[in-house]
């Protein structure tokens, strides 16, 4: 099968290069990025070893999956094409994961340049929507903290009040390869911060999928509105999530019970696990594991979920390849074995 | 101005020592260690540079002031003839924070020493409890989580529902200097957990706080019951707690109005200090500072207090000598002046 | 083919484990550790995801292949009841990679425990001795320091002074799982210091191998004494070494010479790779990469090459895998595809 | 005393900042920045805490000292009317470092602005210079590499061959505020990487150093030429060099007979300092001290030194308020007490 990456140049397009060089099933065909081009990919990223790849200016060969790690709009900008020309495609970034072209618009700033696809985009994740992926042929990659908030909490949504909190910390390649002071070396070492406070691009996309996930439990009922805060942090670390999720019971659960709804729902996800003690990044990195960890602060009656994940292969690179293997109707673990790199 | 510290050889403990052998107005008399007795001080810890103190096994000068670092329990058992000796006595551990002696030895699992002394230990909180200090000759000195926690909700506690989530993210120094797996370098470097799940004792020293806090603003009113949920991480870096805080606002408030009451609180504190932009842990860095940042989460009108300080000094030995500061009429500010060390 | 690991408890010996349950060729079929018996491997490491494997106190399977992650002198005492078994018996521990015994009695300090199977041990550093090594039964698995730094110097030998310095840095792993002050996370973050100056027992090892190659190289002609000074350092990261290696030439070489010559060497080993530009160990991090630089110091006339690794990796688990790879006729390459994991 | 800094916004200047402010005899009347002129200094460097002082595009204030934090040329071109004014003049950058304008040019790349002034300049290394120092108005603060190899070799340069090896490692803020690829957190982090290696600046500077001390300590005898190699490394911290030097002894010396020779030269230094055990970088941490570890490979007769300092103190702000407290006649220790923040 053939594969290509449109903008290798930052953090989840070089992780895609890192796995896809490896996939048993993939030839790497073609690498795009615009401040490199011309470059041999070795000389950028030398850690990819011997390839005779070029970073190339634009897509031209053909391919039957285009993955795109393009900006927000730049990467809906050529979805059009890419499905034209019969290929399968895989977006990383943001413009085909909001359903509601308003939603996109007000949190993005940006008008959407193909709003007609949406309705044929299968959100891409498949511990929810594997039946769904292995038929799209758009696919909209989730963001790296959504991953990890939705699969921390999709499971008990009709168990939980809908007034969410979700405190995540993340490491600081989530914030990408682009030069800023905030993740210089010197000033993101030995810190912790909270940022977006005023509001993260994340937060609708997490609010429409448990919202989803609400309706589709409850089955009929009108599902109520969802009140979720999300505050992500930076952590000097380079790589990991780790989301603590917080809400109250609707009725008194034990951790039992709802432990056995984890493995219900996750029983057959290879990649999503219900953790025996509380996880830690770092039991995640350089692998596309999911570790997920309810209980229960019976002091309050409030559900606190913890979940963690690699942001770069779960919370990107891995799960589009994930998403890859579904449509392609390849073994879903294809490319995607290595164990975490621990210590 | 004489001073003794018991149990000099863990991080709080060589803390007040870096800090005292560079205070203007006192002289550091004895230092006492069980494991190290009979080193000079300055083998085990080289970063003191010249100084003639030898760690002792037993506290036997005499002394203004005496700091204990011991452990609970431990700290308590000396209390009493500290005190008899005619020092003041300021305890780093736990033993006199929580004033209900039933709270205490449930959390803490062992009968406390000297119940008796309760009534007169201040929780040397100078933020809150400047006056009393002054006066106080016993000095319960608060914990690192609890320093974050109570300084970002105090100023606020009657405008939030009862319904508080506390989320804390610590450096690995909160920990100690005793060795174990959890915080041995290969374990906690580029990792991210959470902790204490099934409880921390933070907890009940925040919930105290707080609900003292919104007992004297209500002036009268009977207080709801808390409900908190304190959830405690392990971030890799050595210094910094950063708490974020959640809670309901019972009425709409503009965030001026937030910001002034918190300017209205810590006006005349010299080390607590409302931010202007989000905090970060590195803005406080080997200092005494803490920095406070209220805003509002407007779509679901939630208030979001973010908080930093360093768990050693703001969160433990600086504090303490704030605390001495004020019990011996000496400025406040003495031998803590020193700023962050950025970056 | 059944490998088996004895003591898995370590770093190396869980590196091992991590490599092995996804080698395409091998079935973990027993691993054992002392402290942790009775445990399920998952249990103490649970980055290694589902495995029914239970930690052994002794090693009873039969394998084809033993791996030893014990300490030394325990290591080689088992060597002669694993080679009597049938199965090959690959070392991690220093036990046989002197070749003189009383080297190793002066270094480690105690009897060896078989030196009559020192004349069958094979030193496992493929790109030496591939040859020897697909013969062997017995392999000396390379220590971290002595693989990076005799890659990096054994294509020059010939052409250098035999008075070399080797100032390496290693990340945190490499001092083990153990516990100790030392490599207590507060203690070595944030700081960088030397050690071992003393004389750090991978200097009799490396100085035996640059010797070795001297004298092959010389053919014939007796070679000078070799003046080695090694100085390791500790640096806060958790994996990596990075040896920077100084001697005078004796005569002039051009630098396109001198990278001829390392082309030459390694030009068919897949893992040890001439750089472009001067190496970062993040690049060789997870993988079983090591990458070499020489570059000259035109003013001194001196030859600098810099070199790095995974510690872990082709400084241990990942070398030994390589042996086998080579013992068990397997292509050298299985189990060890996975590219570096950047950043 | 009133100071001023020229360029407050780079890591040494916003050093300088930090210690003036708190220095008992100096006002910081004046601090000028180009990119971020017109803002308050604390909105820039909120850690700096309340202080008024304005971020002004040019030097206006009278002062009698006048720290500049400029890049090279930029400094020397301000010299001039900075003297003129009156104010003694401290020069963070290397314009006055080197003696021959010609090795400045050739290494600088730029032709000198005021050349003229070189005469005046002393080299503001108050272990080596105290008595000029005292009696200069214009010092070229010495480098952050050359403080510690030059601290490290300078009291035995007459018992070593002149051939000589410094390979030293840095935390990352020693690169300064200017965003970079290499100084990304994702980048640096984790990762351990030599470089400078066709020649680093900070070598002709370190030599110059060297060979007048040796050539004061032959006293008469004409000096052998050095060869001098330096290597600089990055080490994943923000703060802190070691040094590790490499010289072989002309004659047997105990090591007994070596520390004498560094107490003796340094006994009345108050900052730096001979260490008991090898120094770590975090024993200096934030503060103006130096540490210097002499020991001798016995095996090879080589004599290897080890020291460390915190770059950004006694490698750049705090060595340069040394010097002002010598040139006004101040304690040399003044503003400088501060112990180093451990761990």
């Amino acid at each position: 099968m053939r594969a290509a990456i449109v903008n290798v140049t930052g953090y989840a397009g070089v992780e895609l290069a890192r796995l896809l060089l490896r996939h048993p099933e993939v030839q790497l065909v073609q690498v795009t990025g615009r401040g490199s081009a011309g470059q041999p990919l070795v000389d950028v990223f030398p850690h990819l070893g011997p390839s005779a790849l070029m970073i190339e200016p634009e897509l031209t060969a053909s391919a039957d999956v285009v993955f795109s790690a393009l900006p927000h709009k730049a990467s809906a900008a050529i979805a059009q094409a890419v499905l034209a020309s019969g290929a399968r495609f895989i977006d990383i970034s943001a413009d085909f994961r909001l359903r509601d072209v308003a939603v996109y618009e007000q949190w993005y700033q940006v008008s959407h340049p193909c709003p007609e696809l949406l309705a044929q985009a299968v959100y891409g994740l498949p511990e929810l929507y594997r039946a769904r992926i292995r038929e799209a042929r758009l696919i909209a990659n989730p963001g790296c903290y959504p991953t990890s908030a939705i699969l921390a909490l999709a499971p008990v949504m009709e168990l939980i009040e809908p007034d969410i909190i979700v405190d995540s910390k993340s490491g600081v390649s989530g914030a990408g390869r682009t030069l800023s002071l905030t993740h210089h070396y010197s000033e993101a070492n030995e810190s912790c911060q909270a940022y977006g406070l005023a509001g993260h691009r994340h937060m609708p996309e997490i609010a429409q999928e448990l919202a989803t996930q609400l309706k589709l439990r409850l089955a009929g009922d009108e599902p109520p509105p969802l009140a979720l805060t999300f505050v992500p942090h930076l952590v000097p670390m380079t790589r990991g999530i780790l989301s603590t999720c917080y809400a109250r019971l609707r009725r008194e659960c034990t951790l039992e019970e709802l432990r056995e709804r984890y493995r219900a729902s996750y029983g057959d996800a290879p990649f999503t696990r219900l953790s025996e003690q509380p996880p830690q990044t770092k039991q995640t990195w350089g692998s596309n594991y999911c570790l997920v960890y309810p209980t229960v602060d019976k002091r309050t009656g409030r559900l606190v979920v913890v979940s963690c994940l690699d942001n770069l292969v779960k919370g990107a690179a891995g799960q589009a390849i994930q998403n890859m293997n579904l449509m392609c109707g390849l073994d879903e673990r294809a490319g995607l074995a290595a164990l975490p790199v621990y210590p």
